[in-house]
């Protein structure tokens, strides 16, 4: 029997529109398959959409407050009813919420206690790719080298020591919200401010013009599934309306033209990065190239429309994936240990 | 009204036994309060516990299933029921959960995501301080020292560097399960096998005898609430059985004799480590002192019993911790670029 794939959408983030508009691309690349859609409203209620219904309009105009409320049940959604629920049948789930409640380990965590098996990153590996300082120390610990950066603590005293241009970014959200680039030094209080708006901590980071960056997405299915390299035309740095509608690619664009050592050497980054922590889902890394040395710049670990369009075949590798997923440790509670107090004292 | 507290223990976790001791502790030492028992199970499964049934027996024989379920739901546990359901009540959640569930973030994920207010770490301090790698990498960042430590990974290669004794540690896991102490390379292989069942990463470090370990706990309400410093009683290291006892501690001990600049040290670094990460629960930081610097050995985000040992007045500590839970942001969903978007394609 067909495998039947749930897509978990929307969500309380700042990322929830784009995340509707990445569902609705998954829908059309993922044809043929048999597809639940299910979406998590601002509200954090579940609605089980009909495929039919997946257009972005039917989520602006509210028309999901008319579809069937979800619960998170054993292993599954179900369909609550007054004689009793419904499972709602689900043999994988797939998060494709981006940013809070999808990549913040919310729903990791969810599908981790439900028992639900999913296509995603486990708690750990949200927390540490959400969190751009835990990013970089990680990275740095297992010898993959990202760019130079000062930590600022929201009311502690700071010194900017790079020389301008610089970047500001607080350190947990995604999609440049909350982002400047600042070229003169007026402009630094009121980019700290900004950023202090969205975050507690801020990184700072010498700005780079120019830098070649390079995208590549990946997941194991036993072993390493990688996609192509692209070199992604971008603006200085992309805005939340150019990368909204980045959100919606399908097409396939070129390999990156790159000396096959680079690639390489990308290829041997992005092993690392992954290692066992990120099993079970499918990431992009995005990387930066300075001086013929590669650099992590981030860690998508749920990279809009799950970024098919560098995969060569994009349906093999979800369905490979989809039997890959990490074994979860079930773990027996004996009570030997209350026992064997219990019959020290006498009690037993 | 008396507020209502309901403790949460038990879990899918190596250290549920110990959190069941724990939330009895708790039972006796927060007399006095309006407190409600819910049990996690080892099958994942919430009962709601009578008071009189907080016994360890109670649960080793399996009297809680008889007990009320319990299922989570905006900003409380409910009993279902045929008539509808039924909310338990609830003002804010204590979470007394050890180990797995309870300080990897699963808990903390339930209860930020149905928006239930409780005490105990938030998701990203929960994986930073369950992490023993990711706890060090932060405490460096942030100028706390560290012991000096070794990463093996399952599979790779490796090449212990440190002069024997070293200890290893499974990454992930608390109370010393996976951990021993290696004086002679022919129990190295073994120690490392031990830790891989438990995890996919391996700590070395080198082990100090006699190394003067310090605990202390705390948590932010508005000012700094910090307990006295204690110098615990320990044999080489704790084993299970002898934390398990640990677990169940109410008496007051007595301060550490220490200088007061050491404290003061003690203080400043167990400041900077809770930091705004930490918000909302009561820590203890474990402590080594060598030559007279102090060393970050580990963070329990949720101490047995809750360190209620160390505090002067308990009581007064939960209550204003209560009353100092960190403000979650709502985001509002305005659907303003899929309108944007839709606009500008005519479509709207």
């Amino acid at each position: 029997m067909k495998k039947v794939y749930g897509i978990v959408f929307g969500g309380m983030s700042f990322e929830h529109e784009i995340s509707v508009v990445s569902a609705i691309t998954l829908k059309k690349v993922l044809e043929g398959f048999d597809l639940r859609f299910i979406f998590l409203s601002a509200e954090r209620e579940f609605y089980l959409i009909d495929a039919a219904d997946m257009k972005s309009t039917y989520f602006s105009r509210g028309g999901y407050k008319k579809a069937k409320k979800l619960r998170l049940t054993k292993g599954d959604f179900e369909v609550p009813g007054v004689f009793g629920a419904k499972a709602a049948g689900i043999d994988c789930m797939i998060n494709l919420i981006h940013g809070g409640d999808g990549e913040d380990g919310k729903m990791a965590s969810l599908f981790d206690f439900y028992g639900v098996p999913y296509i995603g990153p486990g708690i750990e590996a949200s927390v540490l790719s959400f969190n751009k300082l835990y990013t970089k120390l990680y990275a740095k610990e297992l010898g993959v080298k990202t760019v130079d950066y000062q930590l600022i603590r929201r009311g502690e005293a700071y010194d900017v020591t790079f020389d301008l241009p610089v970047i500001i970014k607080p350190l947990r959200l995604g999609s440049s919200i909350g982002v400047s680039i600042v070229k003169d030094v007026s402009e630094l209080e009121y980019a700290l401010d900004v950023a202090f708006e969205f975050d507690s901590d801020v990184l700072v980071e010498p700005f780079i013009p120019n830098v070649r960056e390079f995208n590549l997405a990946g997941c194991k299915t036993g072993e390493f599934d990688l996609s192509i390299i692209e070199n992604p035309q971008k603006e200085e740095f992309l805005d939340f309306d150019k990368k909204y509608l980045d959100f919606s690619r399908d097409g396939k664009p070129a390999a990156a033209d790159i000396a096959p050592e680079l690639a390489a050497s990308m290829h041997a980054c992005f092993r690392t990065l992954y290692g066992e922590l990120f099993e079970g889902s499918l990431i992009r890394c995005d990387f930066f190239v300075i001086d013929d040395e590669v650099y992590l710049n981030e860690i998508n670990p749920i990279p809009g429309s799950m970024a098919n369009y560098l995969f060569e075949d994009f349906k093999a590798t979800i369905e490979a994936l989809g039997t890959h997923l990490p074994r979860k440790r079930n773990i027996k509670i004996d009570y030997l240990y209350i026992n064997k107090i219990q019959s020290s004292k006498g009690k037993v």
